[in-house]
């Protein structure tokens, strides 16, 4: 037998293109005759247009045509609610291209097609554009006090929705506690800064009233679902394809964006093809951004620290359109309580509106803020009751028994409570206090501060609902002469290796290489019943629904290999590319022979022999050549639907030291334990664990987006919006734990968002642990850059 | 309920796209940046290179570069025997290029890819081809004979194939007859002239390694399997696309021609599209031809009429390769006996290669060269025992309760024996009796011939096996926002309506109008798992497995509609693009909210609303959003595989007027009786009969590919190859018999070919007739051009 490819290394089917620059991303595609978009974009952030004057832009050679709101027809729509929920109480989303109104820095106004893109940025630059410009307040907090500037005139104080979930008797809980802890965190606002922005193609085929659209996005489903219905076209009229993708993290799930609306509608209406690409400049007031969240927590603990009750408040920064609804908000909000047992919670948050880009999720997803809460409140709380940080964590755990461990009327993105499906939370802390080595790094910092260096040990532990539904599906496809396996799901990747994992299920379950494997996604004329990559979801919903399809075409195979050896199927062993007879290797038939010899067309034609095979053969011998209700070929699709989320968890901890002088904040260790349930491919989920760190290590040092008091981003680009490089980012020390999921056949949780989560918390608790001997106060906020630690400093009154 | 579809005169739903000029072929492709080919062709018939200098071609500015067969590599190999069967001795088939050797004028031997088609045709001309020319036997009766010059040195008499079938007893049946009959008949070579003459674009990307090939084909997936073959590539990095494709006839099935090699070939080498449509003048000297044939038959009868025996001897010209094997042979020999019980059959040919254009099947594959020696043979029966012609024939029908009827051992296309299925051969004669007025059209006769004009009756009775597998498959997928349902077969049609029938079909079942139904095929990339159309098949074949996934699709939505109405599945009625509950009409919901509705994304934007369907509640109300082996949306693939041929037939007669000056053939009356069981859309139906007597009307009068004794064709252009126009094709009067086909569930049978095999008999038995009083010869060729008549009338010393 072949040697089982899930849980191996495997190296990348994709890298060899992607690594020798042959990946393909929208700015590659060659489109002859294409023409060229640039936005205008509103330079205020809260305003009214007094003067919309386009004739300088449209008089310029080699423009086409400038467009405004005005020229958009039907399609001059506000965008869809993507997820509705009844607490919204004020939906408000954006048109394709701004009327009257502007609601932040970088809202389109205009849209300029012209022969180049140097043209069309000229033009857009001769748009005139005049505002009234009007009070904004960027600080959600402030924003949603009586009085203050409001963004849509008609939301009072800013909000746009407000829900509360009770869980339990908090209010009991916090009458019997011992001990109640209150703190209030604060998380600054980020973007995902991809590497490549976001980019749109289209072309529309006036004859066949095809349209095309080549679309950075991680959606494209959900993109030709929403341009089939805004351009009143069939579904089948709408293809729209995400080529390599250069990283989604979020942001490019459907919006849609004004580039996934414009760039169609000028193809359609110029009868050519047109692209647009953003440029980095663009992406930092256009693309949405996530994570600011003020949270005031508040833990009932008896004196042994046994958390009875949590209680949390927060603000939620939706800046100036909810298209997503209360996404993010509603995530942070059901993992709130992490992995502690907590029997009673209450929890609230509104969402505020505030001039700025929109608000939607990105990598985390609103558990980096809900795990900066509760992680810091457990530290707060083992402070205050003089308990080890760890010991704290240990006396809450839900414990292995305990699972499925369900939180009554905490709803999750899916509809359903959330529901912890398996979980060894004590198995973890006790695996990275092992690797941390506990009592040396103690004798070491002490020995550092004696020397007058601060060093000190963070740790975060958090929980990750994975793999929601409502499903994907797979279709496998084996092929004559080469004997390949085709596989499509209605997924795209941007980076995560989908190539590679789906290629390891299949290859499993039908004996043949993993690069025997081909994998294509992200094509509606390919695959199109699914719903998209976000959510950690990938893995669990389409690697099942793959492991699922291979199953199936595993009998098919069998089934037509038992037929041309004349064997029971149950006796059929797949290998090495072949099909044979158990106990012999002798006994068998190629995969290309299956897949040939499956279509009773047979229509292979065999180039060595020169002959097509002949059908009739086929018929004499056994009748009808396709049985009723028989399919031709081996070919297969099927579909996998999670009952409920999957939940993944980890611990993170990092031993830092800090430079009171410079305020640098140097990482000597970072470990990670984490589980995902059964891994696919170790090397992918350590990939996707260091990538997630990476991240998190943006939001903990450096990123943070800057309003100023107009609402104008003054960090707009990579000169002052800093982002870790490889030099920033630590060696991760990375531990495995695998509890399989009971949930589905693979026993797999998602692992894409899980490093991101804990590592704001982690820093802050080990910034603090180093600080402590100084007499600083508490870390409250992140990301804490040099000046954050110089003000914590100055506040503890050391000389800096 | 909706009126029904089927059966009914259905406008068709290409027609506007059609008519209107928006047909798009696949010379109207914008292809950006596309580069032409031109094919220089061999000049002789045989012959053997001595000298090829391309040089000059290449030097010609604009040239990109010119192919010869040395250039090929792995595709410098000669092409499959598509049809193989043991009784071809000798197969043969041509290179993409030639080689050494050129086997008939018009043979590729070079292929020039250029900026344009004028550089790409003056760089053809300037390839120098110097030929050691051999000598050549261009009539397949000695071709066949001791001594002739050989096609191929190494096949002895030229003969490629050589095939004896005997069904009965022949040699006791003519032992125990009264009397026998023999004649010779020969029908001669053709072309099927399509409006749009071959036609290949192709392109390559070098990235993903995917080509794209459109093809003027009728057969997108076989010509995916061989360009998958032949150029080592995966099934799913080729893509073979037929767009409308103006007119088929059977040459534009899967040869592959040289231009479905080159074309790809060279796009692939020169990393841009390349295009070649093939122009009216290489149309005549490469693509293939059809029709000669030589039948030596002989009837053994008794005195009253009642044929007990026949043997046919035929020759068959194949051209100078086989690429199809045997088929159209094959089937000439298996249609021989008509419809006539005729319990002992004996029936041998030989293929014989000629220096000239291959032979495959062209519209009527070797039946109407049947129909002409067994039609031509009952008239010659029935002159010489003094029997009416419409007597005798009656009197050796089958009859209805001898279906099935069974000739054993006579093997059809299918590989199986010829069984007929059903037909009222008797009621069908009757009609065209009753049609005719027999008594007045005598009556006519006789007093024309009083008047010194030539007045005839033809007639001539056909039976057609049509409906060959192994398969067909269709996919229908119902739309949500419009509710239409689009359907994809693995079909490519050239005329024929199937955006039409398959609408028609689906409307019945789901209760759509027929313009909702979208029919989209000829793409590799939509379905892809098919045979092609040829052989009077879609409708049979694919008709089937559209109402099979019609119905299947019915279901699907009654359930789904079901479950949205609360109410029983079969209480569900469908009709005017709604669903509801049976007596009611106002509980009930559009198809398009069904459509919406099945899938538990329900990613359809509303844009009314301005908000997409959440999933979350579907999860909270059902569980799952997707049960277990469920799938998602409204949508089905089914398949449909006949047990064997199901059988056609028809009687035309026609009323001529010969004029024994002119030699002109008036025809004043032509009848057309015709079963070709239900017929899905009777207006479909006659276009399809009609074109094909028109064809016919081509073969009888007109057309004659006529080789000189250098195998030079001196008529290859339309100035002296006639086609009838719509003046030489007379009103043309339907009579429509429906006998269902007990063999698949719609009860069709296939009518494409058709109207093309009886014409020859039926103007031959006209002419016969009419000149009969002269005392000229019986008629034993077609086409009776002016100077046929004209020998006719010499040889009966007729002074003319």
């Amino acid at each position: 037998m072949s040697t089982r490819q899930f849980g191996a290394r495997v190296q990348r089917n994709e890298d060899a293109r992607l690594i020798t620059g042959r990946g393909r991303f929208v700015d590659d595609l060659p489109l002859d005759g294409v023409l060229h978009g640039a936005f205008a974009r509103s330079a205020v952030a809260r305003g009214r247009i007094t003067h919309l004057d386009t004739t300088a832009a449209r008089a310029l050679p080699g423009v086409h045509r400038v467009y405004t709101h005005a020229d958009l027809g039907e399609l001059d729509v506000t965008m869809p609610l993507l997820i509705p929920h009844p607490c919204i109480g004020h939906p408000r989303t954006q048109y394709p291209l701004a009327h009257e109104d502007v609601y932040h820095v970088g809202q389109a106004i205009a849209f300029v097609v012209a022969d180049d893109r140097y043209i069309a940025e000229d033009a857009a630059r001769l748009i005139e554009i005049d505002y009234d410009i009007l009070p904004v307040e960027v600080d959600p907090a402030k924003a949603a006090l009586d009085g203050a500037p409001l963004v849509h005139e008609d939301v009072p104080n800013n909000i746009a929705a407000h829900l509360v979930q009770v869980s339990g008797d908090p209010d009991a809980a916090f009458a019997a506690a011992d001990h109640v802890t209150r703190i209030q965190v604060r998380v600054d606002r980020s973007t995902a800064a991809p590497m490549e922005c976001l980019s749109t193609a289209a072309r529309w085929d006036a004859v066949s009233g095809e349209l095309t659209v080549w679309d950075g996005t991680q959606a494209p489903i959900g993109l030709r679902g929403a341009l089939s219905s805004l351009f009143d076209l069939d579904e089948d009229k709408v293809r729209v394809v995400a080529p390599d993708v250069g990283g989604g993290f979020g942001p490019k799930i459907v919006f849609p964006y004004s580039n996934e609306i414009l760039v169609p509608f000028a193809a359609k209406d110029l009868r050519r093809p047109v692209k647009w690409v953003e440029d980095r400049s663009e992406n930092f007031v256009h693309m949405t951004h996530e994570r600011t969240q003020i949270h005031d927590i508040e833990l009932a603990a008896t004196s042994d620290g046994v958390v009875l009750g949590l209680r949390d408040t927060f603000l939620h920064d939706t800046g100036s359109f909810i298209p997503y609804g209360i996404a993010v908000a509603q995530v942070a909000s059901t993992q709130i309580a992490g992995p502690y047992r907590i029997p009673a919670i209450h929890v609230t948050f509104d969402c505020v509106y505030t001039p700025t880009v929109p608000v939607t999720p990105y990598r985390g997803c609103g558990r980096p803020q809900a795990n900066f809460a509760i992680e810091r409140a457990m530290d707060q709380l083992a402070a205050e009751l003089g308990i080890d940080r760890f010991e704290i964590r240990r006396r809450n755990f839900i414990t292995p028994d305990e699972f499925p461990y369900t939180r009554p009327d905490l709803v999750f993105a899916d509809g359903l409570p959330v529901t912890l499906d398996s979980g060894r939370y004590d198995d973890a802390l006790a695996a990275l206090e092992k690797a941390l080595d506990l009592d040396a790094i103690r004798a070491e910092q002490e020995q550092a501060r004696a020397e007058g260096r601060m060093l000190g040990l963070g740790l975060s532990f958090y929980v990750e609902g994975t793999g929601l539904g409502p499903y994907e599906g797979a279709k496998i496809r084996l092929h004559p002469i080469t004997g390949k396996a085709y596989v499509n799901t209605g997924l795209t990747a941007q980076g995560q290796g989908h190539e590679t994992a789906w290629a390891q299920i299949v290859a499993d379950q039908i004996g043949v290489r993993p690069e025997d494997v081909i994998v294509v996604e992200g094509d509606t004329g390919v695959f199109d019943w699914g719903v998209a990559t976000f959510a950690s979801r990938a893995a669990v919903v389409s690697g099942n629904a793959v492991h699922i399809a291979a199953v199936s075409a595993r009998a098919r195979i069998a089934q037509a290999a038992a037929n041309m050896l004349e064997a029971d199927p149950d006796d059929i062993e797949l290998a090495d590319g072949r099909a044979f007879v158990r106990g012999t290797t002798s006994r068998g038939v190629t995969l290309a022979e299956v897949a040939t010899m499956s279509n009773p067309l047979r229509y292979a034609f065999n180039k060595a022999a020169q002959t097509a095979t002949q059908f009739a053969p086929t018929a004499r011998s056994t009748g009808k050549p396709l049985p009723d209700g028989e399919r031709p070929g081996i070919e297969v699709s099927e579909y996998y639907s999670p009952p409920h989320a999957t939940w993944a968890y980890g611990v993170h901890a990092a031993l830092v030291e800090v430079d009171p002088v410079t305020c640098d904040i140097d990482v000597k260790r970072y470990v990670c334990v984490h589980d995902c349930g059964n891994m696919i491919n170790p090397m992918i989920v350590e990939g996707q664990v260091a990538g997630g760190v990476a991240q998190g290590m943006g939001g903990a040092f450096y990123e943070k987006l800057e309003y100023d008091e107009n609402g104008v981003l003054r960090n707009a680009s990579f000169m002052d919006f800093l982002v870790p490089y490889a030099t920033e980012v630590p060696h991760i020390e990375m531990i495995h734990l695998e509890t399989p999921s009971p949930l589905n056949p693979l026993g797999i949780k998602g692992v894409g968002e899980a490093g991101t989560i804990p590592v704001g918390q982690v820093i802050a608790s080990a910034v603090e642990d180093a600080l402590s001997p100084l007499g600083t106060p508490p870390v409250r906020q992140v990301p804490l850059s040099p000046s954050a630690i110089h003000d914590l400093l100055r506040q503890a009154r050391v000389n800096v």
